[in-house]
């Protein structure tokens, strides 16, 4: 009984997202989900994506947190739509859910925006179970986090797109392989495409962003 | 349905983590659960864990993972029994259960074993539901994570005895606040038990080992 509930759960997950990819076409919305361990800097690199590209495409933001509201504090400033989803308001999931992610669609008016940023919740693991209907799953991991991760959680790093290495201005003060991870990315996604970024130095970010607009260009023209 | 399925799930799981909590009470062995993100260091610091304890103690650990026995083939070296869980082989779950635990520890030899060690799977959500039956919930935050954690994971602090604030060796190259980061741990669980700890140069480490021996010695004695 369990196993068929848990089928059902993932199916109509599924389902739900097809019809956001349906709507996100006909409205040619570019949606990206971005996925990480707690702390690696999606908020920060969420941060510095709108300031890059709110000169030249509407942007909306989906915070997914399982408590407080402090990522969206932090995108306040660009005077952009932001929806928050606190799961703890209702369970405390540990992943966001493509129904929810339309309910917050709904909120916003599609016809004027180019772009859309999941923030999902900060978890290697169960957020790559659930479909969302984006045009672009992006996995950060941090120099920090050990180069092993793509190897221990493989479902995030093979579903996922585009990896960015985050935080590569600690590289001068950790014991860490950048070749390491990237075979070990490759051999969990031979496909991936990957992007060594500091958002705090900017340093790599010029490289992400031409790689984001060419993925919003294609859709919304 | 579902979430009769689920509380079936947790009460499953807590009838078995009180069995367990018997058994190592009947057996004098202390059991320690170590959870965190991804990445935080959890296996380093339960390398310097035993390092320090077993030349007087018998230390057995249980490694988590969803994929890969990386953790478990570093910690070879000390020749104590270890047993690997790996997840992926029964549907990838995000957290340890105490079936799984009951199973392992029925492995080990517990009249001649002081100390069990759980390295759980990197992850601040799913873990802190299942109960174990361990004496002591450990949390394992590093650095480079942010000083927020404690806020947005607020049942993975409640639900732990002890924080161990890891890799603070990097502090100088981070803007992170220590002072911060205790209040929020604090407000998260007032009681909690905090170390600060450099796994790699060993700083902090005598204190996080005295109180472990604290909690041993009151066990199995």
């Amino acid at each position: 009984m369990e196993i068929k509930v848990l089928k059902d759960i993932f199916e109509s997950n599924k389902e739900r997202a097809g019809e956001i990819k349906d709507l996100l076409a006909k409205k040619k919305v570019y949606m990206i989900d971005l996925m990480s361990s707690p702390g690696s800097g999606k908020t920060t690199l969420t941060d510095r994506i709108i300031g890059e590209l709110k000169g030249d495409y509407k942007i909306a933001v989906i915070e997914g947190d399982i408590k407080t509201t402090r990522d969206a504090e932090k995108l306040v400033k660009h005077d952009i739509p932001i929806i928050q989803i606190e799961t703890s308001l209702f369970g405390g999931d540990c992943h966001l859910e493509s129904s929810w992610i339309m309910k917050c669609l709904e909120q916003f008016d599609l016809d004027t925006i180019d772009l859309v940023i999941i923030e999902n919740i900060g978890n290697l693991v169960c957020p790559a179970e659930f479909e969302l209907g984006d045009d672009e799953r992006i996995v950060v991991l941090s120099v920090t986090e050990g180069e092993d991760k793509p190897l221990k959680y493989p479902l995030m790093f093979n579903s996922s797109a585009t990896m960015v290495l985050s935080k590569i201005d600690l590289l001068p003060h950790l014991d860490f392989s950048v070749d390491e991870v990237l075979e070990n990315a490759r051999r969990a996604n031979p496909k991936i495409n990957i992007f060594k970024v500091s958002a705090r130095t900017g340093d790599g970010l010029g490289d992400l962003i031409a790689h984001l607009r060419r993925g919003i260009e294609a859709k919304i023209r």
